[in-house]
């Protein structure tokens, strides 16, 4: 089995999270060697200073979490997030645009993203919520073919998070050629380990001391 | 009494809205004389082209709905919006900053939207429903310092809207120096006449044709 604490992205997007907050989420990732903490663009330069030394990535959002944001908008954001010290970039795709079916424009903003992110890691939320088969069958086609990072399956602001069904399915199509964050809704140490078995790769949970305290 | 219609900013912020919604939207808004339309960012353009030659406004969200994005993203995206033809932008603070008492942050932020937005309409949106009766009172008396046009109470994704004690409460400090625009969860004639009795001048809401089928 992995090493589960090394692949968790420890995750705080909460709005009304204070600074407080992420100083103590940056010990925590610190003191279980956590992959990374997953904060909000505006505190990505605080937490990259909290955790100076360490070996913990910072990781942010962008076009979060409703995703309907002007291209340039979240490409900026990105590119902000990188100069401040973001190692990873999780976006949310275009969700409005994908279900009026204008795939060009769903899969130009993911390809400008991955070209203000060039190094870094670049993950794409797909928000399976509120996605249908075909929908979820035609945005992982689309990131296949942008070189993106990861696929990542949900803010945690939607109505479901991560479910072992889809983790499945994607892998289904992006093989070993895009890795797959199983995201929202991962509270238990069970839970971790069937999204990890079904293809997942990384997971973003905010339950993350919870989920090791259960590590057999 | 006033006519409802001309002060209500019909709004469809819903991440699953396609094309068709938007353009369904502004053809109500048109034939209802809303004073405008709230839509995301990315679809200003089609939105303003499509109300083309009418009264209607075309207003959009910034930092929505968390609020914690960078300073940076937040100006270049209502600089977008502005752009692409809004008139009104409705901006969210950085509550996270409120609940960690950096109020230079928060004022600093929303001056820096002021600069970027001038001659156009700007509204805060402060997310009453995060925020403790002294939160409250400290924002709507930064927002009484920096030139904006609205201090807006929610986004309509937390989990309270719009209460007229809170309308009461900002008029008594903003007086007629920034107006109040009422959001979130406003779905009956009965409750938008309360809210505007209570100081609200504009109302931010979805369910627009249901409240203009019970006037009375």
């Amino acid at each position: 089995m992995v090493d589960i604490s090394a692949i968790i992205d420890h995750t705080l997007l909460k709005p009304t999270a204070t600074y407080r907050d992420f100083k103590i989420l940056c010990e925590q990732a610190v003191e279980h060697l956590f992959y990374s903490v997953c904060v909000p663009p505006y505190i990505v330069g605080s937490c990259k200073k909290a955790l100076n030394g360490t070996q913990v990535k910072v990781c942010t959002v962008v076009g979060f979490p409703l995703g309907y944001n002007g291209y340039i908008g979240k490409i900026i954001e990105a590119k902000q997030a990188v100069k401040c010290g973001a190692d990873e970039i999780d976006a949310v795709i275009n969700i409005s645009a994908l279900k009026s079916k204008d795939f060009s424009y769903v899969e130009r903003e993911i390809l400008l993203l991955r070209k203000t992110t060039t190094n870094k890691i670049l993950k794409i939320i797909v928000e399976t919520a509120y996605l249908n088969e075909e929908e979820k069958n035609k945005i992982a086609n689309i990131i296949l073919n942008t070189g993106v990072d990861f696929l990542k399956t949900s803010t945690g602001f939607a109505t479901t998070g991560a479910v072992v069904e889809d983790i499945k399915f994607f892998k289904s199509i992006l093989k070993n050629d895009v890795k797959i964050k199983a995201s929202g809704g991962i509270s238990t140490y069970k839970q971790a380990k069937e999204l990890i078995k079904a293809g997942a790769s990384r997971l973003g949970t905010s339950k993350s001391l919870q989920i090791i305290s259960q590590d057999e």
